[in-house]
């Protein structure tokens, strides 16, 4: 439990300046940063994955985040549960693989066995004092939001996870997350912050200089611009584009799919926000072509022209729903300095790679991006260790969901140190 | 030194439950590894090599306990002597190899020479006023024990070196370590507290499903098991194996070689404990076949049927005596999440490589063990680093000497803080 | 800002004893190692390169000094500058690569963009609020030195570099360092602390046991020697270099070229030492036949057998001018463990490789007394971890410059605690 009283964060805290840029040590300090691992990573609802990482009763996930490492498990009911993945008897970690399949999970140490309830169902040698019953595996929250899986850490996890749920789940339901399949994955280190990762998520003003090939599928006029700054000409095209928004939103809500924008990044203890948008050229995907990447469209989809939904959470994720596939990240905090991109790209169950998609074209829109933006978030870690760093103002036009993420970030740690 | 008033070590010893393994800090703090290395390995006997290592006249070998360097050369009256490694004109580290042989010991930099007693023998350019005996080489503890040779860092090392060495001198000596030779040497870092590497050493409950060469010389039932576990078939098996050790022991004894255990764990400064044990098969020696490794028996024996003597001592040190060869271990600590076992295989001094003995008959069945035994420590480092982590039972039947070991540990800590 | 009140370092500070090496922290501590980048490297004239690094008007230098990064531009009025190398925007760092050329300064993530001068020229999206003016890259002080490049982090830097220049200017001008080039730089990392690197700058004690090429040109005498050592063959030897230096003293200032040494290493906020020194064998340049390295010669010397004017500044330099080259040190501290030495040789700028001089026989005697001098400072390193290591006493008769050194370290840590 971080020592609250005196605390130099207190002051950081109240001292952050709004529209700005965070004060260094919140980029850069081990202590700041085993601050959010407990206040902000400790709980609140991560984001951690999907449904189909472990799609059969026995399939087991093991998911790190920070010092703790989680068990994600398929119990024989076909339920998706999670348990700290450590022994009960001298602590020895228990499984060591990203995905494996389990009949028990069992520790290879001294052999004691837990059933997938986490129930410990077999330990040697411990005497006749011994009550198995006090040494099942620790229990992790869980929820699925229409597949994608969030856990929380703490004893008593935030409430409102089920008013995003409520919201979410008809934006999410009709991509039909649950019957697809991870086609491929990532990981990726940013030497960077995980705040710093979260900030270049959420603006697209650094895209047009550094993203040529996410640019293609997305509008420019999408994130955000100065109108003070525009030509005629370019005022015409903004004007142009935000009026098709408005068109395509009412046409695909009239066809059951909710479109419109959502925000409440700063407003929740489970931040978030939605909104399904345009794709520029043929509309269909994140891709070169803009054209769909699966052959296969998802749910009950007859068209590919759904531009991407796309859905933000407070503090760790983004993902982009589209018709034929999905694309979902997770920014996991490594130390003050770096942070573990996980990007799965799902298809349809049923798609068949070779015939009805093809990994390289389906994934390189956002290989190449990730690529791109972790160099940039290297940058500015770098930049942040200099003395010379100072917080710098945020565009009011094009950051201003940056600026909310500090806020919401800056909010949770002073409700936590009771500010 | 170590502040003692209010260091929340105090806390933690006083804290300790006994039978259940140690809290967290004690595997992963930086500031508990820096207190073990000044309480334990700065006050205690601490086993760092054989004789054999340095065999003649100028031999020295370095060895290096946490920041510590230490010289260990044979002199010219054939006595082992100890000296930091430290020249005492600007501070340079003198010997760079872990085994040289040396007429003096020279520093390089600015070519100051001490004799093999430590005294500074020549220094240029020091003027007049300089005094050289003020300026020897730091002497450090050493004590051979029929050939094992201890150190201690602290100006008043444990007393009770001396009544370890009156019990153990007849077990060890008819082995004559002092005509072996060093056939083979491995350092393997295990990612794991020196402590985790010293339980895993304690116990073998872990043997049966972890170790499928060492079981084949170890007896199953010779390290501990619940009775009331046992059917009327193992049970009858474990006494036949009582009985068998029994008589063993008498006929050791009546051929002049100590066997019976003999325990002292953790009621001395210097805790040890050994017994010579029967072996499976053939009952020769930790190999593969269960026969000796090598075809020169040591000192005078005339059988190679001897079982093993194990020789196990607080802090850091396990021995197995056989009646070909010698296995003898040390575990010197690196950080807190790392731990190097150096496992020396010695036999008789005349013994050829490729006529009398193969290097990989000989070492194979604990080189496997070490490695399985690395990754096992590994996990318990890392689950030691979990939140969720929580100090688990010690089986009563089969982890005594694990609860052994901490407690003497703890013992260690609370006598040296006062408490 | 340190926390002086109480701080363990003033009791070091105030506990040394002159004529000793450094207590361990000095060396060893990450504590002292920051304060020493605040207080040392933080506040005082610290050499960084040379005109030449930065030929022509764009031409932009990178330097990182502790968590600093520095860009050395020169600019279109043909003055070398420094900034801050941190976009006022994000905080991004903004050059990447040592040596670039460029238009103006672009950050790269969001197209912030500055010109030569510092002035943010560019930003896009920021709304009518905001003020460019305020939102300039962040000057650094700079001074060159006949062409050596100094910079100061301080607000107000040293107001001695003046002294300084006033006295080195006569003696430097004549090599023309602004019309030379660098024909050559190594970067080094030594696993020392940057005080042991300097302590070994400071003395030629150590050159006889461990740099066999130096030794060719430079004289053994000329780095002092203890006489009462000597026997009557060597007191005649070191009377007669004394003699020789006398002379060519007397024949180089007549011919109007400042020799004799200055010395104000210690008693200066901005230390330093300089001398010209005869050369053995042809006495024209470190080099392993002792010729000059370079067919053409620096400035409008007509000989070449002017030996080397060595120029020694405290906290992070050295420097030989020759004749026909000039070698030129900074060393620059990493962590409390490594420190950067980046050497350049400068040769005139029309030479041409492989006509005038080569790169080998050019670079041959310093790369290799580097690596030489980089094993020793690591040798200290180690040896000071220990805690066997104390301080040991400098000869008074080849250590005095290492004295002043550390005396100079320790009055500038004092000064600034107010001690």
């Amino acid at each position: 439990m971080l020592d609250v009283v005196g605390h130099p964060l207190a002051a950081l805290v109240r001292g952050r300046r709004p529209g700005y840029s965070l004060d260094a040590p919140f980029y850069v300090s081990p202590e700041i940063f085993a601050a959010d691992m407990e206040i902000i990573f400790g709980h609140h609802w991560i984001y951690v994955g999907v449904e189909p990482d472990v799609p059969e009763p026995g399939d087991a996930m093991v998911v790190d985040i920070g010092k703790d490492s989680i068990i994600i498990v398929r119990d024989d009911e076909n339920r998706v549960v999670a348990f700290h993945n450590v022994c009960r008897h001298r602590g020895a970690r228990i499984l060591h693989n990203e995905k494996t399949t389990v009949g028990n999970i069992v520790c290879r140490y001294h052999s004691w066995t837990y059933d997938l309830s986490g129930a410990l169902i077999h330990a040697e040698h411990m005497g006749p004092g011994f009550d198995r019953s006090c040494h099942g595996l620790k229990p992790v929250h869980l929820r699925s939001l229409e597949g994608l899986l969030f856990i929380c850490l703490a004893d008593e996890p935030p409430a409102d996870f089920d008013d995003m749920a409520r919201v979410m789940g008809p934006y999410i339901a009709p991509h039909d997350l649950r019957n697809t399949k991870i086609a491929f994955q990532s990981e990726l280190i940013e030497k960077g912050n995980w705040k710093l990762v979260m900030e270049n998520n959420r603006e697209c003003y650094h895209c047009a200089g550094n993203h040529p090939e996410l640019t293609i599928p997305l509008f420019a006029y999408g994130f955000g611009f100065a109108p003070e700054d525009m030509d005629e000409h370019e005022r015409a095209n903004a004007h142009r584009y935000s009026c098709m928004v408005q068109e395509r939103h009412d046409g695909w809500e009239a066809a059951g799919l909710p479109s419109r924008e959502v925000e409440h990044l700063a407003d929740r203890v489970t931040g978030f926000r939605t909104e399904r948008l345009p794709l520029d050229g043929e509309g269909e995907a994140h891709t070169l072509d803009t054209r769909a990447a699966s052959k296969k469209l998802l749910g009950s989809f007859k068209t590919a022209k759904l531009g991407a939904l796309s859905f933000w959470t407070q503090p760790n994720s983004w993902h982009h729903f589209m018709s034929d596939h999905i694309v979902t990240f997770s920014a996991i905090p490594l130390d003050a300095d770096n942070t573990l991109v996980r990007t799965k790209w799902l298809v349809h169950k049923d798609a068949v790679e070779g015939v009805d998609y093809d990994i390289d074209r389906l994934t390189e829109v956002w290989q190449a991006t990730n690529v791109q933006d972790a160099e940039l978030v290297g940058f500015c870690q770098q930049g942040a260790r200099s003395p010379a760093y100072e917080p710098g103002p945020y565009s009011p036009n094009t950051e201003m969901l940056v600026e909310k993420f500090c806020s919401w970030y800056v909010g949770r740690l002073a409700d936590h140190l009771g500010l």
